[in-house]
């Protein structure tokens, strides 16, 4: 059973990099709030976003034999995310391995378990999103999958599928949809700085969205 | 049931600025050592130090629809305190909402649920106090109320309360209490200032605070 | 039962420094994967890495009396280590005690519990590692030990063991032990450099450390 | 502070036993889906059903000398209520504080905390709904309050207040609106018996709550 | 978005019967150690084992409505799948829902949220696993999907599949490996009895397995 | 460093009766409030109550090897007592292990990790204290150790310490102190006896324990 995909398709390029510029809650918002990972997925720095195709790892608790696998597999512009298959915290991953995902254009790393050498990994600029932060090792013992179907933090992950990740988490958005939810994506962005300036300004959403006759048809009493 | 009280009392402006110099720590102390929010209620950012009178929303979980309407309740100095009906970490609030708010003089967030556009908010100024971070988005369908009694992150807080938040976390002070608790805070913070130099300077608090009998009563024993 | 040891062994200074810099993940490979405490203990501030000898405090919940206690007990290099005898949070340790601590030689505190008045222990370069940040304050009214064995966050230690902490959390050397890990500690730090030089030009660690027929040989299938 | 509240107003006898028979989740309902307490809050046996007045315990972590002054409190058909002023699962209460409770007509303990001697207090049939079960002990060294306002498990909670509990919780009614909450309760029960008897004989609550045409307004699709 | 798919495949019912039959360890092992939900998903009473074709149902968080929906769907030997679409301890569930979910043929309920009405389920044998046992009720405002893929409790589940559920816990099985996967199972079960009566009769596992030489040769010392 | 130590001392058999009969709670408080294992640390199924000398075993996450090498080293009267390296709720353990170690004397199971087959080990009246349920499989790859001090749920145990575990938790007893700690749980058992009907004929705890004088010199005011 233990397998790896190797020839996976990947969005464009450009698509990626302006879902990217979009940010998390927008691209979420954009697909139906659909597609994001769990909020105990946090960085270990704050600035980072980023955006890139999922190479995915499913991999034993305490064993991160498969992340060397896994690096082989990178191409420019991807991104590293790992679901343990059942949960853990332990670092599997450090400046090692950065160094090695990096050399090989890896933009970053989402992991629903442990990380470790944060301080290296920043320096580095190297981002993480994880579960923890941990230096428990791991082993190399048992093997795992790359590229197949994974649960991560609970969504649902395919290796190519976009995964966008910024101080507000990490939203996934399918290969598929993804010229379709870009689109809805910098829509919504122009639309929002309209809105952004009337409610600068002092008027009220209440006015903006008229939920006046909304909110007293459903019975919502001013006293 | 759903309803928006309009008219609440506050306390005094200065009351109210001199309690956020006093900081968290020293009014909880002060008053008896009540009042303080649950630990998982986090800052978004280091270094804001701030207090307001509440205005509480009670809102369903994954529903933001009555932030709307609590914006329009806010005046200059007020902080907004949202408690779920159930527990939820979605985000509720993110950069248009603070537009708004801050717009009308909100001088932060006290949420026990989620908060989203960090980044932003942290660009703005916009201090919020979460049990988590997440772009998950909401719905608007269904009412809440607007300055009732709620209870946050297991403190019970009404209308015009005063809260309290810094890097500690938040701490809430009743608005009748507030002259009262603010007198103690700070003599509180004079009595600390001559300890603190003792402390610098090597003296025990075993000393200071002449412990050393009273442990010796108890049965503490030294080998 | 409640007792304060107070003559205890310590380490050599030199060798606690040097644990220092060799930081956290590096001394617990090097111990053979051991002595991590959990991941939910973190640093109050980003980037602080110390070294020290424990002066282990047992405390009740929410009672923070043996800390003054142990103070007594410090020596210049020393790291205050406290359990609760039950999970707690509450704020056991601020700034005046943080002041007495420094004043008596001590370079950081490791608390299963927790800590408050952030802001100044930030300013004033003195490092936690904590399970939580909270002002809830504690009473003085029952007696712990003091430099008795403790079971602090999962980790069994014992006074004068080395705690090592960095951005990456915590881990504890015996004593006896300490001048063995930090030989291996070393000598992993030197290895690691040539490893890191060879991956940052593009080898892959498959072929470093040549795993290419044990992955084979355990049943890896590349499709 | 700390005080006793001696004399408090309680509700009508019959009025408490026949939402005792109501149950919580028809309670719960019947007021407007307010005043559950949190689900971690569980029964220690299976099947118990009571309510009673509360007689409120606010106690510090570790501490349940107040249980021991709450119980003079007691008057037959109280339920004790205790809420620590901080996180704490430490075992407060057991079988000879039971015994001494049962021989006041205690009905059972509500305590956001842990219980211990599960084994006797089963056989005694006294019935528990709390946080933990723990055999961990507790001092008697600092006080606390009886008969004030709490928080229990995210609930508000008045001494006086009716509290019913059974297997799927516990939920808090305020005593002046006791009367109001009981009668809509018993029209719910009254309701659901016909709708249980067409649900078990096939029809569908789409049918018959009408709720067809509204999925489809709001733009449910059927493939 | 929201979406009903109505005609969904289904595997066979013997291959459903015979899948219960085996248990939910025994068919977790013989598909590869994978399928198992996480360990919260607990029973709301010991002794049930069940299987059956999902039907999914994706909901708002505190939002039952496509409960309703979804029973319309149901067929004889199925189980209803409810994955909220962010984390929420809700009372989804209760007798009334079962009384209509039994009319059709459901075999019980696996739900990574809250149910209620645990005492009436259990007298009419309707099994559920729940992440939490709540009487907090739910509105009927929002849409969500039914037979759509979803993760429930970490696991990818798609109509159809087979869910198999037991004292210790939850499975998917996808559906196009059903046939492969009972076959394992039952073979696996044929196999454990003979292994049983020789560790009964105080074999060691060390000899029937022949692990002494792999111990020996990965390191293991005796002393 | 992987080990097994052979010849572990263990307690007189009488000893370890008496306190299997004395109860945790009793214990527990007979060595001064020390020792419990966290209170997450769960009985399958109510009712059993025992005492047995620890076998001790460290194992990596999701690697059950060690309990098969553990088995051998059992002998009648003692229970198995595993820690995982680093957080895990696999189901370690189950009916085979069971059937094995029943066969050697075992009187049950202590692991802070997961337990499956529930059902079968309720049936075979194998105790199990854990911290999870979960049918999650494990691997038989990396070596751990048995019989060395381990902390198991945040508790120190040596091989040949006495475990006791009841409806209330799992208390340790170290070897060396189990004859004083017996005598003192007995004296103690004796005592309540008394208290117990004193009690329930209505004496309240405040006289009894003469409290009242404390209470009033502490500040407790009656209002």
């Amino acid at each position: 059973m233990p397998v790896v995909v190797q020839n996976i398709e990947r969005a464009a390029a450009d698509t990626i990099d302006r879902l990217a510029r979009a940010g998390v809650a927008t691209v979420h918002e954009a697909q139906g709030r659909r597609g994001m990972l769990q909020s105990h997925m946090r960085p270990i720095y704050p600035g980072a976003q980023v955006a890139g195709s999922a190479v995915t790892i499913s991999a034993p608790p305490g064993d991160n034999w498969m992340i060397h696998v896994a690096i082989e597999q990178l191409r420019d512009g991807d991104i590293l995310v790992l679901a343990p298959t059942s949960p853990c915290d332990n670092g599997y991953f450090g400046d090692l391995l950065a160094t090695s995902a990096m050399a090989r254009g890896c933009r970053g790393l989402v992991i629903d378990a442990g990380v470790r050498d944060i301080r290296d990994l920043t320096e580095m600029g190297f981002p993480v999103w994880s579960k923890a932060v941990s230096a428990q090792g791991t082993v190399k013992e048992t093997l795992g999958s790359v590229n197949v179907p994974i649960v991560c933090a609970g969504a649902f992950i395919e290796a190519g599928d976009i995964v966008v990740a910024d101080d507000d988490g990490v939203v996934v958005v399918r290969r598929a949809e993804a010229e379709a939810v870009l689109a809805a994506a910098e829509e919504r962005l122009a639309n929002e700085e309209a809105k952004r300036r009337r409610l600068a300004a002092g008027e009220l959403g209440l006015d903006i969205y008229r939920m006046r006759e909304t909110l007293a048809a459903k019975g919502l009493k001013y006293v």
